[in-house]
């Protein structure tokens, strides 16, 4: 057996078992059965080492959030993750490390009842795609086109933390460990996003900040939105960095967040303050769309500036005040 | 604009309309319908550079042996091809260069009707991960492991013309162009796949060459096989190399192939014949399947020898005579 092979058993029985793979790992395609009431929503990423993530990594943390990644994309789409697949490309043979990206990925799939159903193991530079597969009932997906002036806007969790982890890693500081865990193993909202079928008009999940994020939902509605950055969710460490800084670019355009960025009719506005209480997860509500184009921040000091719906590309600090 | 948004939007509109696309390419995922009687077929496969192409590949080529390569899966599957995903790593933005990729791959997924309908574009070395979607009737895959002692063994098309090509350019000599066409462009057999449904008991595409792809099958069978070396369909330039070297090493152990090995039941194979005859697509009687394990290969002297059931990992070349 090769070490190739013995790698490639590594991910043969990763996840939950699912009565819907008639076929998983092991032929040349996978078979799969999706019921005839849902629709199949599917999401690949990949990260890159330098790029999405330090050569030093811990491998179990890059397995976790090769999946988070993708199934923070299924809640946003109010899909019930299923499947996975997987293309690795590693550099070396080092078994104890894919033994533990293999750990990392697979208690993450177990929680969520997904199973790893094909993959492709390379040789080349370090680097995760994974694609997520999900289902929802037809006409139930929570697309970003569907957000109309007056709907409220919502987020999940707190923002920028792990935009302040890197901040503090490039600075050569230390980092203290609940941002680290915010940067290395994000918790995917998938229950928000089940529960939000039917009351959201639009959501998206928060991988490149704020501002970028809540721009897509803006682009595809054909609407604007106004935020009152006083209500920005924040953890003590990223509201002690903007009150140092009177910068808000860590909530605004920091990535890597996987929150959910809800919009929801003025009428579904109980029903979801309701939810996230049942549900224990926090969600704040921080603003609202408009007819008017383009993103408009309330300042805490009562000034108002435009902010730009742009992410990692395009990033453009803002100094309030 | 940033530039990766325009680089998306040369991937928002490749191959085939389809209506069972709900939503492609631009939400956090897409929505896709899979008919109630029909499994989903899925596989993924990565191409780095350095590894599985030279640096200084032909866009439009790698665009289209990316997908080829997961076509050439499905056909495997007896799986009719519907959609694909796109993970593209590019080390800067060349708009040129992405540009043709785009072309190669719309235009193979324009022949066989598949719609792109998600990806995600990153910055890194050079890397293609695609996942091709298909879709077979409920229990009319054609799996590995369905082979049985007395089934034929036949193989599509010629072996050993890309690995060929691959050893050419290595030793720096001049490439044949239908060499490196069935290098850079190979044709995946999904009319062959589609038709063999019902009647072949058990089939693999061949990516890592015959002897470890047909070990693949015999290993998932239980079996194992005898092959008559000198009925392996090769074109005139690899049959010239064998014969001059006495190894039979590119047919048997060379990549790249992408052609078919298919088992077929004794009572099928009248069938199987009249079926390349009207599709008009090689196929050549190579072997049989056997009770004992191992592949066991006729050579053309008479005599006889056991072949190492290995594809590119352990590369053992056989010098037959």
């Amino acid at each position: 057996m090769s070490e190739f092979e013995l790698i490639r058993r590594y991910f043969s029985d990763l996840g939950a078992a699912r009565a819907d793979v008639s076929l998983g790992v092991g032929d040349d395609c996978a078979l799969l059965s999706v019921p005839p009431d849902q629709m199949l929503a599917v999401s690949i990423d990949t990260l890159n080492v330098g790029v999405h993530f330090f050569p030093d990594v811990d491998p179990a943390s890059l397995g976790h959030k090769a999946l988070a990644v993708g199934l923070s994309d299924l809640a946003a789409m109010g899909a019930e993750p299923v499947w996975a697949t997987l293309a690795l490309t590693l550099p070396d043979l080092d078994l104890d490390w894919v033994h533990a990206f293999a750990l990392g990925f697979g208690c993450l799939a177990d929680v969520y009842g997904v199973r790893l159903v094909g993959g492709d193991t390379t040789r080349g530079p370090l680097s995760v795609t994974v694609q997520v597969h999900g289902l929802v009932p037809q006409d139930m997906a929570i697309r970003r086109a569907g957000a109309r002036p007056g709907d409220a806007i919502f987020v999940s969790g707190t923002l920028g933390d792990s935009a302040l982890a890197l901040r503090l890693r490039q600075d050569g500081k230390e980092i203290p460990s609940e941002l680290q865990q915010r940067l290395d193993l994000p918790e995917p909202r998938v229950a928000l996003g089940l529960h939000l079928r039917g009351i959201a008009s639009a959501a998206i999940d928060l991988s490149d900040g704020l501002a970028g994020d809540l721009g897509h939902i803006l682009e595809a509605s054909g609407v604007g939105a106004e935020l009152e950055l006083k209500h920005l969710p924040l953890s003590p460490r990223v509201a002690e960095a903007v009150a140092e800084s009177r910068d808000w670019s860590l909530p605004l355009q920091g990535g890597d967040d996987y929150e959910l960025c809800v919009c929801v009719p003025p009428d579904r506005i109980e029903m979801v303050e309701v939810l996230a209480t049942t549900l224990g997860v926090p969600l704040a509500r921080v603003g609202w769309i408009r007819s008017a184009l383009g993103i408009e921040a309330h300042l805490p000091n009562g000034g108002r500036s435009l902010i730009a719906a742009r992410g990692y590309d395009h990033f453009t600090a803002i100094h309030p005040g």
